[in-house]
This record gives C-alpha cells, sequence and structure tokens, in this order.
C-alpha cells in the first residue's frame, strides 16, 4: 500500500537530510514540541531494598505462583499455552512450579524495545535508563476551574492530544486520556485512536477494552505503517490491568493475545489498591505485584516469544479508616522503588508511577501527592510514566490545570535525570576566581556565556516580587495554568499527516463503524 | 542552682519510671507531640556523584581556599587564629594550604552529636542516619488565608512555637520562626528564646544577629540547664550564615565565637541564590559551597575544640530570566544531594532543604516546589532540615495553612525514611494464602491484626467520594488547613516548666532589658 512501513523509513531518511516532513513544520513555525523524544538517566537508580530483600521477595513470588496461583478466567486457550508450557492447571486455577515464569520471561523478552511513532523524530526506547512520560489514562471526567467537573467528551480528549502534542516534557500521546462518553462505548476506541494519530505524531497506546477493539487498534496502526513494518515493530503499547489479586480477566487476556500476536507492546500492570487487592503490607503487596506480573509477562512470551513486555505497578493504599483510595504517601512510594528494582532483576522495562493524587482540585493537596509521586517514580527509574500528567480525583478526573502544572514537572524530571555537568565550564573554576570573595556572578564571563540554558524556568510558577505578582492580578497556580491550557489550544497546529493516510483512517473507521450496531458496553 | 542540669537529670530518670512530668502530661490529657523524638532512616542514602566525582569535588574546592581564599571580615582574632593554624592570611583574606581545612575538620569535630531539650523525651541526635525535622526561619512576614500576609509579631511567634511543639512530625522547635517585628530589634531575642522554652519543651536555636544576643542565648540556657551542664552539652544549635561567596562577616563570626565556645552547636551555611551568590552551574556551586563551608567549620574547631558543627547548605536558583530566586526545582536538588554526600565524606552533619517554595499563597505551586524539595532532602541524608514547615514567597513569609500541610509530610518523610518491614508479618505470605485470587484482603485476619498501624493517613489530604466532599464543603487544602491550624491553637497545653526556671528566666529578661535602650537595629 502507498501508506506502509516505507513512508516512516522515508521520513527517517528526510529527517537525515534536514528537510521533508520535518523541515515543513518548521518552515510553517509550527510550535515545537518534545525537545528530545525521550529521558536518559545520568544518575543512579535509587532503591530501599539490598539484594537480599529482592531475593526473598522473588522467592515468597515464587511460592505464591506454586502453592495458591493464578486465576485465568473466561479463556480456555490460555489454559492450554499454560500447561504446554509446565504449569499446573486445575479448572482456571494455573499454578507455576518455581522458576518457570522467570525461565520463560528470561529467555524471549526483551529487556527494551523500541516504539515508533508516525514521526520517526519522536521514536521511544523503553527499558534500561530511558524515562519515557506519557498522559493521565482512563478517567471518565474532566475538571478545569471554569467549569468544575463534568463527563469527558471527544472534544476534550482531542484537546488534551493537542496539549500533549505541544508539551515538550511528555513523550507520548497516550491512550484512554479520557473516556469520550458522547460516543457509544463499542465505538469510542476508533476515535480515540484517530485522535492520536490525526493530532499527534507521538507514540500511542491501543484499546484494551474487547479483543476486537484490540485488533481495529492493530489494524488502524496498519494503515499508518504498513503491514510489515508493524508485524516487525511496535508501534502500540498497550495497558492490561491484572484483576488483583491473582486474577486475569478474559477481556484482558484477549486484548494481551491480540497485541502479542501482533508483536505488540503491553503493560502487564497489577491494579493495587493495597490493603484490598493486596495484604496491608509493602512487602505483602510488591511479593503479589510480582507474582501477577510474572505470570501475565509469562504469558505474552507464550503468545509470541520476544514480543515487547512491560512489568507494571499501580499502587495506591486504602486508607484504613475510610476504604478510600490514597495517593502521593510513603507506602505506594515504598512499593514503586521495590518493584522497579525486580522489574530490573527480572530484565525487563517497567511501568509505573506519575502525577498521582486523590484530591478533587488543582490545589495543594494535588501537588503535594503529585509531586510525591513523581519523584519517586523518576528515582526509582520507572521506563514508561503512565498518568505523568493530568491525574485527579484517584483518576476519575482529568484536570486541564491540572495536566499543565504536571507537564511542568515533567520537564524539571528530564533535567533532574540529566544528572551534574562534571566538564570543566560545569565545574565553573575559573567563574569563582574571575568574581572572588564578596562580589556576584551575575555579569561574569561564565555566567554572560551559560545562562541561556542555566536552570530551569517553569512555566506555571511566579517568582515575581509580592508586589509584582499583586500587579499582575495575585493569581494562584491554578488561575495561571488555566490561562497557559487555552493559550496552547488556541496556538495549536497540527502535525502534518500524509492526506493518503488520513483518508485511509477515515474509510476503515466508516466501513468497520457502519458494520455493527452502537452499544453502551 | 536549683534550675541547673539535675532537673533535665531528675526528668531523666523519672521518664524511666514512666511517671514524673511525662506522667502527669499524659494524666492531664495534653496533646502528644512526637511520636518519635528524631527520625533513624532504614533505607539507603540516594548519591547522585560517584566517588570520583566527589573527590574531584573536594579537589576542586581545596584549589579555592589556597588560591583564591575567604574573606573574614571585621574581626582580628579570627584572623590570628587562622594564623597560627597555619593559614595564609593578607589582610582579610585568608588562603588554606591543601588539605588543611579537612585536618581541622576531622581531627576533632563530632560525627554526630546530642542536642538536648529541656525535656529528655525531646533531646535529637543531630548526624549519621538520623533526620530531625524542624520549622522554617527568618521570615518578616507572616500569612494566612483569613487575613493575607502581614508583618509578624510575637503573637504569631508564639502561634508558631505552639503548632511546633503539637506537630508529631516536627522534632525541633527551631529559632527566629518568623520576626516578632513589633518588639524592638536589639531585644526581641529574649521574647523568642522565651517562647520557645516557655511554649514548647523541644530543643530550640539561637540569636546571631549580635554576639551579645548570642551570650544572652547561652544565659537564658544555663538558667533552664544549669551552668555544668551547658558547657559539657548541646543545648544550642544555632545559624551561622556564610556571605556567599567566599566571605565571613563580622556578625555571624561574633556569634559563632560565642556559641563554639560555649560548646553549643552551629550551622555553617553557604547561602546560596545560585547564578548570583556562586556559578551559575551545578557543580561549580557546589565547589564553592564545600569550600566556604570547610572553612567554616575549621574556624568552629579553632574557638573549641570538638564543638558540634553542621556543614549547612541552603540552595536556591536564580532566574536567569528575571533574577528572582527560585525553588523545587531540579538544579537545587542535585546541589543538595552533592552537598549531602560531601558532609558524609568530610564526617559532619548536614542541614539543607525544607519545604522551600516562592509561591504566596499555600496553592499548587507551593506544593509542588516543597514536595520536591522536601523528598530531595529526605533521601539525600539532611540530618537537620531547617524550614521544614510552613515557608512561603521564598522566606519572606511563615503561612500559617502552609506549616500545616507541610507538617503533614514531614510525617510520611518519617514512614518512607523507615523503610519496608520484612518481618514475617510484612511478608504477609499468609495473608495472601488466606484471601486467594479474585478475593479482597479488607476483612482477613492479617489485616484485622494490622490496620491500626497500616498506611500513613494525612490530616490534611481529602480522599473522600466527589459527592461527600461536596457535601463537606467542596473544600480546598488550604481551607482545611485553616481549619486545623485554629483547632490546634484552642486545643494547645502548654508542657509544664518548673516555676522556678520561668521566674529566673522572667527575672534574667527584665534585667537585661532595662539594662539597655531599645534599638531598630
Amino acid at each position: 500500500t502507498p501508506h506502509n512501513g516505507s513512508s516512516a523509513m522515508s521520513e527517517r531518511a528526510s529527517r537525515r537530510k534536514g528537510g521533508g516532513r520535518a523541515g515543513r513544520r518548521e518552515a510553517r513555525g509550527a510550535p515545537a514540541a518534545a525537545a528530545v523524544p525521550f529521558i536518559e538517566r545520568n544518575i543512579p537508580f535509587f532503591e530501599i531494598l539490598s539484594e537480599e530483600g529482592l531475593e526473598l521477595i522473588e522467592h515468597n513470588a515464587d511460592r505464591l505462583l506454586a502453592e495458591i496461583g493464578v486465576d485465568f478466567l473466561d479463556d480456555t486457550e490460555v489454559l492450554d499455552l499454560f500447561r504446554e508450557a509446565g504449569a499446573n492447571v486445575d479448572g482456571t486455577r494455573v499454578r507455576f512450579p518455581a522458576g518457570m515464569c522467570r525461565q520463560i520471561i528470561q529467555a524471549t523478552a526483551p529487556a527494551e524495545y523500541v516504539q515508533h511513532a508516525r514521526n520517526p523524530e519522536r521514536n521511544v526506547t523503553i527499558g534500561g535508563k530511558r524515562t519515557v512520560l506519557v498522559p493521565a489514562y482512563g478517567s471518565p471526567f474532566v475538571h478545569d476551574i471554569d467549569q468544575g467537573r463534568r463527563y469527558a467528551t471527544i472534544d476534550d480528549f482531542n484537546n488534551f492530544v493537542k496539549l500533549a502534542y505541544m508539551a515538550p516534557g511528555i513523550h507520548h500521546s497516550g491512550g484512554t486520556i479520557c473516556e469520550p462518553v458522547d460516543l457509544p462505548v463499542n465505538k469510542r476506541h476508533f476515535d480515540m485512536v484517530y485522535s492520536h494519530f490525526k493530532y499527534s505524531d507521538k507514540p500511542l497506546m491501543g484499546s484494551v477494552t474487547h479483543h476486537e477493539r484490540a485488533q481495529d487498534t492493530v489494524d488502524m496502526a496498519k494503515l499508518v505503517f504498513g503491514d510489515e513494518f508493524v508485524d516487525q515493530n511496535c508501534v502500540l503499547t498497550s495497558l492490561i490491568n491484572v484483576n488483583s489479586p491473582m486474577t486475569f480477566d478474559g477481556t484482558m487476556l484477549g486484548s494481551l493475545k491480540v497485541y502479542a500476536r501482533n508483536n505488540q507492546a503491553t503493560v502487564i500492570s497489577p491494579f493495587i489498591l493495597a490493603g484490598a487487592m493486596s495484604p496491608v503490607t509493602t512487602a505483602g503487596t510488591v511479593t503479589q505485584i510480582l507474582a501477577e506480573a510474572m505470570a501475565g509477562i509469562a504469558f505474552t512470551q507464550l503468545c509470541r516469544p520476544g514480543a515487547p513486555v512491560i512489568f507494571g505497578t499501580f499502587a495506591a493504599a486504602v486508607s484504613m479508616a475510610t476504604g478510600a483510595p490514597t495517593f502521593g504517601t510513603p507506602e505506594p512510594s515504598q512499593v514503586i522503588y521495590a518493584a522497579a528494582a525486580l522489574a530490573r532483576r527480572l530484565g525487563v522495562p517497567f511501568r509505573s508511577g506519575g502525577g498521582l493524587t486523590g484530591s478533587k482540585l488543582p490545589d495543594a493537596q494535588a501537588a503535594y501527592e503529585a509531586a510525591n509521586t513523581l519523584q519517586t517514580s523518576a528515582l526509582a527509574g520507572v521506563n514508561f510514566m503512565l498518568h505523568t500528567a493530568g491525574w485527579l480525583e484517584g483518576g476519575l478526573a482529568m484536570g486541564y490545570e491540572k495536566f499543565i502544572m504536571d507537564a511542568d514537572q515533567a520537564c524539571m524530571i528530564s533535567v533532574l535525570l540529566g544528572g551534574m555537568d562534571m566538564s570543566e565550564n560545569g565545574q565553573a573554576l575559573d567563574a569563582v576566581r574571575e568574581v572572588g570573595p564578596g562580589k556576584h556572578y551575575l555579569g561574569s564571563a561564565h555566567t554572560l556565556k551559560n545562562f541561556e540554558t542555566a536552570f530551569y524556568r517553569s512555566t506555571v510558577a511566579d517568582n515575581n516580587s509580592y508586589e509584582q505578582w499583586q500587579v499582575d492580578g495575585s493569581l494562584d497556580t491554578a488561575q495561571r495554568a488555566n490561562v497557559l491550557w487555552k493559550k496552547m489550544l488556541n496556538e495549536y497546529q497540527a502535525p502534518a499527516i500524509d492526506p493518503a493516510v488520513d483518508e485511509a483512517l477515515l474509510d476503515f473507521m466508516a466501513r468497520r463503524k457502519g458494520s455493527f450496531e452502537d452499544r453502551d458496553y
């Protein structure tokens, strides 16, 4: 087809020549997106457990997998595959001999992989020392300070795709950024996937709510990248939640199989509200997470050896007083630090973290909680940071102002992980020699040489004097962020897309949408 | 005297028996203060530089000390002491042969020390794996959401001493929490020191604005602890700022000498707005900080070998666009991580961090910035965390609501640094065995056994449903914090104080205040 892999190839070639699509984009003066396509860290990982502690947890996880096992529901094919691989299958319960999951994973699961974007400049490498920052995912509501909280629509969805495209610290377009509830449940995936391809050129996540919708996602990706390119390369990373404790349901397994067999990446993610879906201790929670993730990751390799896969973890703690999920507290941070180290030990990329919060507003609670989880995720070495920007209300709402604030933090994470410049210019001995005791550095030669790239400048923070801040209207952070997202949407310019590809996507959607009835499930 | 060290001693004895003052406090139902007197960490320090990198920075700092040197102003005694110790003194400029400062420091500066409180249960150990959380310091204004920003008074000062006394995560009463500008500049130190002794029983910081005021502080401490006890034990930790770059002024040197010679602790703190007071790179900034701190710490040991001393660092970054100081950004975090490691390498305790922010309001900016610095400080291994709670507007304002929010974070830091419970109960294998796939843990035996101590419960966050939150008034975090600080002040009960000690303090103040005129400098 004219829209196959060769379009990505030719774009890559044209980038090398400094012309082509990228050149045209620049010529038009379209807003620059990510300064770098992903973060490559230059500082160590932070770990809270010793090797001995990690080993004990994997030993315990193996005991859980052998003694208790995992339920795989509504999918006899899964059971057959596990039985053939040597597991002990009893009804829907699958028990694994000690070491079996690790063996399967280590044999074929890649330690890292490239997810291709339709603009090759936005390709991301996932795993190892890389961190890819991804918008929040899955909320039925949106929130802004003008209208408050309301159900999300496809217009909101498109807005967030545009904002994520424009945010220099966000590396990925995400997936179900918010649920477009104005569209039928069984057809909205077409519009979401189309929105990511049309309004952004960053990589995306696919639909997981039905195996047919997963297949539709793959088919649309083939229209963009070409059949053979998709079979040989990862162009989708999709979220497979575990029904913790120790259960995978048929819906998620169906989507997992579609993606894995098409060589597309899945994130095998225990969804943990600790104390409800896992033990009320952090070590017990991490043990269960490891057991669940190993079982799911091993299954991806039975579906297609070598299929890219991420060890996922979503961790919140349930309030023992009210039963409500809580975020940004120290126990989920401990879980993220430990799970990240276990994923490294297993040799697969890790997903967790983000700007999590239980707050209903883009206020101080939202910011403390988001910052605590963002810092933890960055230092722990999260490779695929879903929910980096926009999360409010425990994931029930996607916030416009919150997105702007978190996206600012995303840029800071990049600087933090970049580490300290220890070059001669970084050491700056000459600067101290030039200035000397009691003077200031503002006009020094070293400062003049470096000031343009020195020190992160927040887009949201107000660091002016109190008096200047009053003159500017005494705005709080949410009010400043409100101005910023409106300005960004006003200035948005879509990345160029091959008109033939666009037409093919629209044709496919129209044909598929017309082939079955609307449904609300 | 009846108010000497023996009162602390007898109190310590009575604590062992579970009776005495502590027993009476409990009997009265006075609000509990800190659950633990300080944090002892059970997770590693996070470091961003290799040993090679740290060595290079110390090598460079030594070059700065040898080639450029440090100005010690308005104090010929300092110059004489340095000359006798082997430094090269030229006017006010002191240059140090390579290794001289480290040698002096390593010979006698303690790696850790105990600062005694008038209630021995509140004694803090400073250094090593301990973290002591201390209120913010030095603001001329206070802020609350009812009245906005206004000049601080002694009533505000007393209020913050009371709040810090009641906050379980705050281990120290601090020093100049805010400036009581309704009192004369040259006499307000009496009222501040008295307030700490009267309204709290946690350890405190002394006055540093004049050497006579430092001596007054020591004299008041002697009335509480006894002359000999003070000479043999640390009961004050006081803040000596360096006039960066590479300058100590006479005021600070005068106070330093008083405290060191009385065996009281000083924090030698380069005050860095990077790009103005230090080079515009992080490695250059840390190098200068180390040079300045080593010179000042060495001087404390010349004043009195073995005097307790802390390596301090206050780091913000100047906006190259506006010249304004900025907080919570990645570069100051890198400086804190590196400086903490350099202090450990030098073998002395480290001070930095806190809930720093440039925001004028207790809003999202305040919280992101505070959380970023608090997390950094906790993981870096800050031993004495000044400015933990209350900071607003770059230190110009002490916020009532901000204090409550940060104090909540302080409790979380304690849990985070406590690490993961790897006991059999923590591993929780039996919990998973009991519950099994697809069930929930809320009513399990393991949960029932652990729920009371499981998972940190924020005092400020609202994690209820959106509907419940609306019923509760749709409050934001600052509004909830506003309710909390008023409730705390209403419920405040002063810790018992020996009436003879109280009278001695009041007598001393009246006599000293009457012996010279009020002044505004």
